[in-house]
C-alpha cells in the first residue's frame, strides 16, 4: 500500500493570501501515477507546528511530501524542523554550498551570509538538484524514486490531450469508457479549452500496462481521434511547431487583440527560429495602417474589428516577411470596446498563404483573459487544419 | 488565545482535481477577523482519516471548522465522524426532515430515501440553517459566533510587493523586522523574481491595527523603498501601465527573445490601447533588418545578441511608431545558441526616446522561460526607472 502525505508549509497558506496550488497539483500528480495521496496538512512557518504535522503525516503515509520553507530567509524553516523530527543535526555539505555560490557569482549578484543557511541540510539527507521551477523538480527528480520504491505493481499512463469539442460532448461520445473502476481508468481534466484524457493502465508487468494503454487508445483513436493533437505533455503550439518545422515552412503573426500572445507561445518553443519568422502587434489603428499597409479607409468603414481587416492585416504580413503563411487576428477582447452590433469576445481570424485565402468569425466569451488564449489557440488551430493540411 | 484550524474533507482535494478554495476562503476570512488560522487539513471521505483529523487538529486549536461531506450520498461521512469522535450517536430531527421534505416538495423534485440522512446530526449538536452557499452561511450563522466567543480582535493585512532584490538580500537588510512572534508580523513569499512582504497586524481595533500597518509600511519604505513597486495585487505590468496612461505617454516594443511576452504582458491590462502603440516581434536576423531597419553588416559584425543590435531595434521602433519610447530586447534564451563567449541567458535591453538613449546587460539563469520572464520584466523596470524617472 502506497500512500501519500503531502505537507504544504507557509502562513499565507492558512491566512488565505494564497491558494495552495503546489499541493493540488502534486495531488494530482501522484493520483495520475497511481499512488493514493490520503491526507493533506497545512502548516504555519514555525518548527514546532512543521515537525507535529510530520508526525501526523508519517503516522498515516508511507511516503511525506514537503512543500515550502527552504529558503534563506527567517521564517524557513523546514529543514530545522525535519532536522528536529528525525533527530538528527543539521549538516553543512560544501557541494551545495559551492553550488549556491557559483548560482550567484554567474549572475553577478553579491551573496549575503543568510545564503550560507541553504547549504545545510539535516544528517543523512539527500539533497536534490533543484531548478527553479517546484514542478520539473517533482517530475524529473522526486516521482521516478517515489515510483521505484512503491514497488512490483505497475502503473503506466498516457496522456491524450483533445481540442475542439466540450467535455459534456466529449462525455457523451465516450459513454462507458468513462466510467469508473475500470482497467485502465480514464480519467478526464479540463484546462482552458484543451481536454487531457489521462488513461491508467494497472498490471503487474510494464509490457502488459503498456498493451492495455495502445489498446485503449486505439479506440480513443477510432470514436474521437480528430479532436486528438497530441500526447503526454505536447501542447497546442508545440504540435504546430513541430509540424512546420518538419515540413520546412515557416509563419508570420498580425495580432491585434491578442497582444502577441500568439508569438509567445511560439516562441516559448525551443527552436523556434526555425518556424517563426517574425510578428506585428498592431493595437492602434494607427499601427496597422503604417505597419501592415491596411487601408485607413477601410479601417474607417469596417471598423478594426472585421473580416476585411483581418484579411488585409495577414496580407500585410504575408508580403512584408518571407513566411509562408500569415496569420491574422483583431477582436474585442474586453472589458470596454463591445457594442451591441460587436460585443466583447468577437473576433476574425485571417489565415492567407499563396495558395490559400481564409477568415473566419468567432464569438469566443466576454473574458479578457479567456477571449485573448481562446483567439491564440484557434488561430494555431487554423494553421494546423487550413494551411498544413494541403501542403 | 483564538487559535482555528480548518478541515477540508473530499477526496478530490487529494487527488488534485479541485483547488482548496473554501479553506483558502474561511482562512482569509478568519484571519481577517482577527483569529489565529494555526493548521489546515486535507482529509479523504473516510470514518477514520476525518475522525483522527478532527483529533489532530483539536490539539492544535479551540475552535475547528469542517467543511465538505455533508451531503445525502454514500461518501459523505463527516455526520458520522463527528458523533465518532464525540462518543455520541446521531440523533434524528424531525425539523431538520421537515426541512428538507419543503426544499424538494417546493422545487417540485421527487426526494429519495437516501435524502433521510440529512436529517441525523450528532446527538447534542446545534444545526445550522443551510444556504446553498458556504461563504453566506460562514459569514451570517458561523463567524458571529466565533467572534462572540473570541472576543473582539481585529486583523489587518497589506501586502508590499517589491522587485529588484534578492531575497536573501532583503532579509538581511531587514533583519530583526522578519524575526517571528512580532506584530505587526511580516511574512515573506517569492514568486518569479517579485518579493511579496505580507505585513500582518493583531489589534482589538481596527483603527489601531491600520495604524500598526501603516507604521510599518513607512519603516519599509525607509529601508526598501527603492525596490517596492506596488501594493496588494498590483503587478509590475500594471503599475507601467498605469503610469504610462497618467503622463500620457505611449510605448513601443521591438521584441526578439522574448518573442512578444513583453506585449503579451502589457495588453494583459484592460485599456492597454491607451499606452501601448505597437510591438514587433522580429525572431530572425531578417527580420530586424527588413522590420527595423537594423543594418545587415552590424548584424554579421556584431551579431544579434548584442548592444548595438539592441540600440538599434529600439531606435528602429522608435522611429516606425509613434511612441514616446521604445524599448528592444535581444538575447540567448536557449536551450541552443550558446557559446563561451555569449552564454545561453545573456540579454541585452536597450531603451530610446527622444532624450535617452540607454542599453544595459544582463546574465540571467540559462532556462528558457525563466531567461523570458526576467527580461520582460527587467525592461519592464527599465522604463520605469529610465525613462519614466525623467518625464
Amino acid at each position: 500500500m502506497n500512500a501519500v502525505s503531502v505537507i504544504s508549509i507557509g502562513n499565507e497558506l492558512l491566512s488565505g493570501q494564497c491558494l495552495d496550488t503546489n499541493r493540488a497539483w502534486l495531488g494530482e500528480q501522484l493520483s495520475l501515477a497511481g499512488l493514493n495521496v490520503v491526507s493533506g496538512f497545512a502548516v504555519s512557518d514555525e518548527i514546532s507546528a512543521i515537525e507535529e504535522s510530520i508526525a501526523h503525516a508519517t503516522a498515516q503515509a508511507n511516503i511525506v511530501l514537503i512543500t515550502g520553507g527552504i529558503g534563506p530567509t527567517d521564517d524557513d524553516l523546514t529543514r530545522d524542523a525535519v532536522a528536529k523530527f528525525l533527530g538528527v543535526e543539521l549538516e553543512f555539505r560544501q557541494e551545495l554550498y559551492a553550488g549556491i555560490e557559483d548560482f550567484f557569482a554567474k549572475r553577478n549578484y553579491p551573496m549575503v551570509q543568510k545564503n550560507r543557511v541553504q547549504a545545510y541540510i539535516p544528517a543523512g539527507a539527500k539533497s536534490l538538484r533543484v531548478p527553479s521551477e517546484m514542478k520539473l523538480m517533482f517530475s524529473n527528480e522526486i516521482l521516478p524514486q517515489i515510483i521505484d520504491k512503491a514497488g512490483k505493481n505497475v502503473v503506466v499512463t498516457k496522456r491524450i490531450k483533445c481540442y475542439g469539442i466540450g467535455e459534456s460532448n466529449l462525455n457523451e461520445t465516450l459513454g462507458d469508457m468513462l466510467k469508473r473502476g475500470q482497467n485502465p481508468l480514464i480519467n478526464c481534466t479540463v484546462n482552458q479549452g484543451v481536454i487531457t484524457l489521462h488513461v491508467v493502465a494497472n498490471s503487474n508487468d510494464k509490457k502488459t500496462a503498456q498493451e492495455m494503454i495502445a489498446n485503449k487508445i486505439s479506440q480513443l483513436q477510432s470514436l474521437i481521434g480528430k479532436f486528438i493533437f497530441g500526447y503526454d505533455n505536447e501542447t497546442l503550439e508545440g504540435v504546430l511547431g513541430k509540424e512546420l518545422q518538419s515540413r520546412g515552412k515557416t509563419i508570420a503573426l498580425a495580432e491585434s487583440c491578442t497582444g502577441g500572445l500568439i508569438a509567445k507561445l511560439l516562441t516559448d518553443l525551443p527552436g523556434a527560429s526555425d518556424f517563426f519568422q517574425c510578428g506585428w502587434v498592431t493595437y492602434s489603428n494607427a499601427a496597422k495602417n503604417r505597419l501592415l499597409g491596411v487601408d485607413a479607409k477601410l479601417l474607417e468603414e469596417k471598423g478594426a474589428v472585421s473580416r476585411e481587416v483581418a484579411l488585409e492585416m495577414a496580407k500585410g504580413a504575408l508580403e512584408r516577411s518571407c513566411a509562408d503563411v500569415a496569420v491574422a487576428v483583431t477582436g474585442i477582447a474586453g472589458p470596454g470596446g463591445g457594442s451591441e452590433e460587436k460585443p466583447v469576445g468577437l473576433v476574425y481570424i485571417a489565415l492567407v498563404s499563396s495558395e490559400k485565402t481564409f477568415v473566419e468569425e468567432f464569438n469566443f466569451p466576454p473574458n479578457r483573459e479567456v477571449c485573448r488564449l481562446r483567439t491564440a489557440q484557434k488561430a494555431i488551430a487554423m494553421v494546423r487544419k487550413v494551411f498544413l493540411a494541403t501542403v
